[in-house]
């Protein structure tokens, strides 16, 4: 068959959409991009369409017929959509990159960051996991300090934007905000509590045994997949903040090996993925607003994290520094992308941008 | 001199009203509280007024006459300012709680928390430095832990509101947001970036061989002298939120020994200035929100930092949890007013409510 067309299960949704737009910043031609609803709930999307760059596409039911001739999938649904729908594509010959959680703890599923374990794509399943967004946007600044230096632990406190919670999430900032601005209180639907000027620990559900909520106990079970079994310790601690869209993570690692925050600085500058922000003269640092819509993760304001008791020239083994990158685009559609193209699913004419040599290293 | 009647330095900022609000609630009666003008730039402040309760204070100008009789000052102004004024009050035989960092690393002048280091007051000098509000947080945080258990090291994420930086930051953050939900963009003035739906590292100034910022700086500095010279090392790094008055801190320790998840519920619940949120079950945890105008610094989602690498019910070293206090009450003037409540200057008649026992216990 042929692997030319290449579907979005979810293509209404935060992830799906931007996984169209990526496809239309890199020219694939309308044609070979079939959108697919998730096949819920709701009403009847039949006569329904998406963007796909100055074009429409029809939005389709998933079915045999729909399905057929499609080589490739992203999907970019929940875990029940993803669990009921991969069997079908995987028995059609498709690769399938799915977004959600549900298989990213399955052994024989391949758990990809492209810049980080690339190399687990070579002689793949026909099924591949996308990491957690916060998994991705960790390891993918972690990885260098990893190779050269040694980790010997991590902790992460994150500031995520709302859009991880979905589209209804952002309108209900939105709308908080707006209410809270004019001195009314809109009551919280989506998340548990107000999402508007306020900062509060993630919603997904507590493990009554480790105390961790579900992003916490994602990153730290992911990360240790990805790294191939990594016995590294990561202390990860969840928040949401009032951001649309791109995370951010104040990261410390102790290292294995002294360094300097020159060295550190290199090893970011040349690692793939990572745009390297650290100016402390004009004090010009990452910001999630800054790495909205943005394919690196940006990274910066490194320093010893125990401030004078390390003299910089001289080296010491504890850093901080701050990384923030689009959930939606690294943390989601971009990542899964790059795994398909890592795979040779590339626009089929050969026209456009694919990702730059550095976007898909590894 | 009788040491009735208190002033208020810097009345009209956010530090000074506050200080204000709180002699209200303890029910100082209005004819012994004044409130001052910082007499520093700015239009000329004669007949201008400050709200006291149901009332309202003249606002005067520093001068011999005015400040003749006054025995207790609390200044909640900027460095210079303290600087200036400072002498001729002390000269006057007033106690003076300065909230600036201008005597803070000075050896003569107390630097005080009163349920931290509350013995330092004992004969104390006339004039007594009001720690940080980052650090005042913190500490209050962390002090228990460190006399049951020992603390081997400390680290803190802040997601710090914008009140520290003045009332016309909470202008700043009101106007951009409501111009960014509208479509807008309204260039930064107060901060360096944008406030509104962003997430940015702390303004103050980059010290250029530490790499750490002054609000770092002041966290690590203050600690240790108010720890009495602690060489517990502390890695800080701060970050500003979109949230309006109450900072938050993600905050990891490692103990001296190992501890429970429960044995640490019950060291906050029973220490001064803390209240436990810490509901599981429920999901009902600290926010910024919920400790605004609040005394108490809230305190909860207390959790093995490594996760499933610790078994609760045995124990390990490794905690991280939320507090989230209120920056310009317990974070500025609560803590200075607690200072002078603890040197003896209570509201005359004898009236109203004191601080509760709890809030300056040592």
């Amino acid at each position: 068959m042929s692997r030319d067309r290449i579907g979005i299960i979810g293509a209404r949704g935060l992830v799906g959409t931007e996984a169209l737009r990526l496809l239309a910043e890199r020219r694939w031609p309308a044609d070979q991009v079939v959108a697919f609803s998730t096949g819920g709930t709701g009403p009847p999307t039949v006569a329904a369409s998406v963007a796909y760059g100055d074009e429409a596409l029809p939005l389709q039911a998933i079915s045999d017929e729909t399905v057929r001739g499609v080589g490739w999938f992203i999907i970019a649904a929940d875990e029940a959509t993803s669990r009921r729908v991969v069997p079908g594509l995987l028995k059609n010959g498709a690769i399938v990159v799915d977004n959600s959680s549900a298989f990213r703890m399955d052994p024989s599923v391949p758990l990809v960051i492209p810049e980080v374990n690339g190399h687990a794509l070579d002689g793949a399943s026909s099924l591949i996991a996308n990491p957690n967004c916060s998994t991705i946007i960790l390891l993918l600044a972690l990885n260098p300090l990893r190779k050269a230096l040694g980790l010997e632990s991590v902790h992460v406190a994150t500031y995520q934007a709302v859009s991880g919670a979905g589209a209804a999430a952002i309108a209900e900032l939105h709308e908080q905000s707006e209410a809270a601005l004019a001195g009314r209180e809109l009551p919280p639907a989506v998340f548990p509590v107000p999402a508007a000027f306020n900062v509060f620990c993630h919603e997904s559900p507590l493990d009554a045994d480790s105390g961790l909520c579900g992003e916490e106990t994602k990153i730290i079970r992911e990360s240790a997949r990805i790294w191939n079994g990594s016995t590294v310790p990561i202390a990860p601690f969840c928040m949401r903040v009032p951001v649309i869209r791109a995370h951010s993570q104040v990261i410390s690692v102790r290292l294995c090996r002294e360094t300097t925050a020159n060295e550190i600085r290199r090893l970011f500058a040349s690692a793939p993925g990572l745009e390297l922000l650290d100016d402390r003269e004009n004090g010009c640092f990452p910001t999630p607003r800054k790495a909205t819509g943005r394919d690196e993760v940006l990274i910066g304001r490194i320093r010893p994290s125990f401030g004078e008791r390390c003299n910089e020239s001289v080296g010491c083994r504890d850093w901080s520094f701050l990384v923030c990158g689009d959930q939606l685009r690294k943390g989601a559609a971009l990542n899964a992308l790059q795994i398909i193209e890592r795979l040779g699913g590339l626009a089929p004419a050969g026209v456009g941008a694919t990702a730059s040599p550095n976007d898909i290293a590894v």
